[in-house]
Parts: C-alpha cells; sequence; structure tokens
C-alpha cells in the first residue's frame, strides 16, 4: 500500500509545481507545503520542503514559521523538522460528512469485528480513489490499510461497491485516470471492470480477490445515505484462506443494510 | 460534553480577535475561519464566518473562496454554506504523533473492549485539556465524547492519570486556567486535586467518579512513552453501576501496561 500512497490533491499539485509555475498565493504555498508531508514523510525540513515544493527556502522557513504559530504544523522535539500539527488531528475528525458516517458506522462495525474477527473497512469515493474513513481489528492480515489512506477504487472490494452503484460518469473518470495493477489480480481493463460491476449489481455483493493485496481477500458491500445514493462500501478483509463468502458474504450485506438504514432514519 | 467544546486554540484566538485587533497576516486569518467551524457548528456561510472572526464579508468571501480551491474547506450541498473539507481529514490522520499512537493502541483497546463491552477512551494531554485520539464502544452509555474532541483534564479520569505523572508544572497549568465544575462531583480546588493526583500514584490507577458526567463512572490507567514519559491515559467508562474498580483496575491497567511496552519496543 505504501508505494500508491499519496496525501491528496494538493500533494500531487505539488509535483506539477515544480516542473511548471509556482502558484502565487500564500494559501496556494501554505497548502504546497503541508501536502508535501506523507505517512512515509512525517517530519520534514526546511530543505526537504523546499525542494519538494519547488519554493525558494526563504519562503518555506517563513511560512513553516507561520503555520507553527496556527498549529498546522509543529517543531518536532528531534532535530528541528517539522511535522504535521495537533491542531490538523482535531479538525479531521470535525469534518462532518466523514464523522456522521464514522459515528453511525462504528457500533455495527464493532459487531462485525466481534462475530468475525476479521479486519473490518469503511471507505467512500474521493474522486478515482477510495479514502478509508474507519478500520477495525484485523492482528490477523499484514495489510497495510489505514484510516485516512487512499487505494484507486478499481482495484478495492470497497471501491467496486462503490463504483457499481455510481453515476457511470465516476466509472468513467476511474477508466479514464487508468486501471493501475496492484496485484497481478487487479482488475486492469474497461471490459473486465464493466462486468465485474455488473456482476456486484446482480450479487448486491462485491469481493476482492487477491486485487489489491496478494494474500489478502475481502467481501464488501455498498451503504446507502438518505438520499439514496451510495454512500460508502464496508468489507470483511483477511487472508484468503478464511474469506469465505458463502460464510462472510450475509454478515457483510447484513451490516451494510443496518448502516444504510440508520443514515436513512437520521437523514444522513 | 457540547456545552464545554471548542475548537482549539484558534478558535478562543477568534474569540478574542473580536474585541482585540484582527490578525494581519493571511494564514492567521485563514486560521481564523477555519477555527470558527466546531462540532455544533458544521455548516457556516459567510455571514455566519463574519461574526464569528471579526472579519469583514469580503474578506472572508475571498479566502472562504481559496481555501475551497485547497480543500480544506468545501461547499456544503445544500444553500451555499462551508463545511470543513475531506482534505483536513486525510491531514489528520497523518499527525505523526497521534497516529502511531492510535496505531499501537488500537488491537490492544479492541481486546479491551471484548473482555468488558464498555466505552475504551485513548486521551493525550494538549495544553490543559485532554484530546480524545481513539475511541471504540460504549453502546450502553450516553457520553457524548468524541474522537478529536476535548475536556479540561481535571475533569476526566484519563486526564487526571496523565496529570498525576506529568511535571508538576502542568498540574500548575491546569490550576491556573481554572478547574471547572462539569458535574458537581468535578475536582474543583487545587488542594483535593493535588491529594487526587497522590493517591493515584499511590494505587497506578483513578477514577472518574461522575466527575465529568452524571451517572458515568471510569478507571483509567497510564500510558507511558518510549523516553519514560507519560504519553497517554486510557480508560474504561460506563454507568455507574457496572464500573467496579476491584473487576475493571485490573483490566485497564494490564492493558495500559501492555500498551507502554509496545511503545518502548517500536521506540515511539
Amino acid at each position: 500500500m505504501r508505494s500508491t500512497e499519496r496525501n491528496g490533491p494538493a500533494h500531487s499539485r505539488a509535483a506539477e509545481a515544480s516542473v511548471q509555475s509556482l502558484p502565487v498565493s500564500v494559501l496556494a504555498r501554505a497548502a504546497l507545503i503541508v501536502g508535501a508531508f506523507g505517512v512515509d514523510e512525517p517530519f520534514l525540513g526546511v530543505s526537504d520542503l523546499s525542494r519538494r515544493t519547488g519554493l525558494a527556502k526563504a519562503t518555506v522557513h517563513r511560512l513553516a514559521t507561520e503555520l507553527c504559530t496556527v498549529r498546522v504544523l509543529e517543531r518536532s522535539e528531534a532535530g528541528g523538522a517539522y511535522r504535521l500539527g495537533s491542531w490538523l488531528f482535531e479538525l479531521g475528525e470535525m469534518v462532518p460528512h466523514h464523522r456522521s458516517l464514522a459515528e453511525a458506522a462504528q457500533p455495527i462495525m464493532e459487531d462485525l469485528l466481534e462475530a468475525t474477527h476479521e479486519r473490518i473497512h469503511l471507505a467512500v469515493l474521493d474522486g478515482v480513489d477510495v479514502v478509508y474513513v474507519k478500520i477495525l481489528g484485523g492482528r490477523s492480515v499484514s495489510v497495510a490499510s489505514r484510516e485516512g489512506g487512499r487505494l484507486p477504487a478499481h482495484a478495492t472490494g470497497v471501491g467496486k461497491v462503490i463504483l457499481a452503484y455510481s453515476p457511470e460518469a465516476a466509472v468513467r473518470s476511474r477508466i479514464e485516470a487508468g486501471l493501475p495493477r496492484l496485484t497481478p489480480r487487479t482488475v486492469a481493463t474497461p471490459g473486465t471492470l464493466g462486468r465485474e460491476l455488473q456482476k456486484i449489481r446482480d450479487a448486491g455483493l462485491g469481493m476482492d480477490r487477491e486485487e489489491s493485496h496478494l494474500g489478502v481477500s475481502c467481501v464488501a458491500a455498498p451503504v446507502f445515505g438518505a438520499d439514496g445514493h451510495v454512500r460508502a462500501g464496508l468489507s470483511i478483509t483477511g487472508p484468503t484462506r478464511s474469506v469465505d463468502p458463502t460464510k462472510l458474504g450475509p454478515a457483510v450485506r447484513t451490516a451494510a443494510l443496518t448502516l444504510s438504514r440508520v443514515l436513512r432514519q437520521s437523514g444522513l
């Protein structure tokens, strides 16, 4: 997962910026700096940030200092590098559409965990990727998925069930962005993806057979919001030998239906 | 909990700003706008934001539009109000010191949940408040605690166990900031707090007896980082009648010791 991870849109803009023109506005430059941090790059100094953003060191130093004042960045204890600040954690937990979904899902996901002892994922579609909103369990499986992490939608169980019930435009966007292979088993052609999504709609259930990680499979079901549109994907993930769709399919589908009902009842 | 919640330091700065001078820098003004959003105020229009920040409507409109471009804010579907953006969720999940703690804690907290079926809290000290980093379980209890939420440290079990093992200056800061009562049972005088912290150090365990919410109690234990300093508080929270320290104390203490050992082994 690590190699495919990236820090949202601002990060890709940062990559573009270094070959194209740099943004002029203070906020866009600050976003470049914040977007340079990643899971694998939690601590960055002025030189690292300058190299990654294409901004002059003096600019980076001035903006990073200001970002520390508002607690978006913090100085790490050792060496004077910067890291993302605690206020971002507090703000992130307040993002309303993610929060309401995660809060409604948590007790249902805890039930699934207790019943299956596998890894339970809840993810939403964001552009052409899925973003994991809540993850529970899974000490038995070596998946590096993490809350807030992204994967290409077509390569995951949660992503495929969301795409299956999304407007055709969402599928087209994913195809136009490419269908990169995460493993030799990833669905990697538009034709295969179309047939796979039809099968999901027929069954109300999707599977990921080692398509995102070798040795790891999942069963997934769609979650619908109060407006009737698909809102999220819920999945049970585990070692391929223990993920039996006959056994786990009804469990994940029941949980997804329960969550959809809770969202409908509370107008979320 | 709602009435005592607030959106971090920038929010209190916003309150000050309206009576004092407004910040000049673009980033400080943008932080005022972002800090105006809260759990109870997830959607704010230009007029709301102008009133809450003291900034002119034209300034708010310009900065909010720019913040949307970098996905820190988003327009909500209905009515054209703004909300905190999805990128903040992704960034918040990458804040390294919270992330490493939460990831190490999650399996241990899941074990506690399975063993007790009560609500499990993990929190860190941030200034004079505790911030909840991870919460599991607790369908049986009507506590409104939430991940990313804050409470005054002296009024919670997790906060008191952290204060008990923190440098004296941390306790003094809390006393100087005041010891507000959340319930009639909150520890509200410096003398009582001092004796309570000594009792926690003697027992290696703390209790919250309806001090943050009437009808709700908890047992809490301190978690230590690789550097030997107290890093977090871990607690089991439930209806007062079901929180028996004789029964739950050893469970939360075992889990806190396990988590401290994991942090020490991985150098976190």
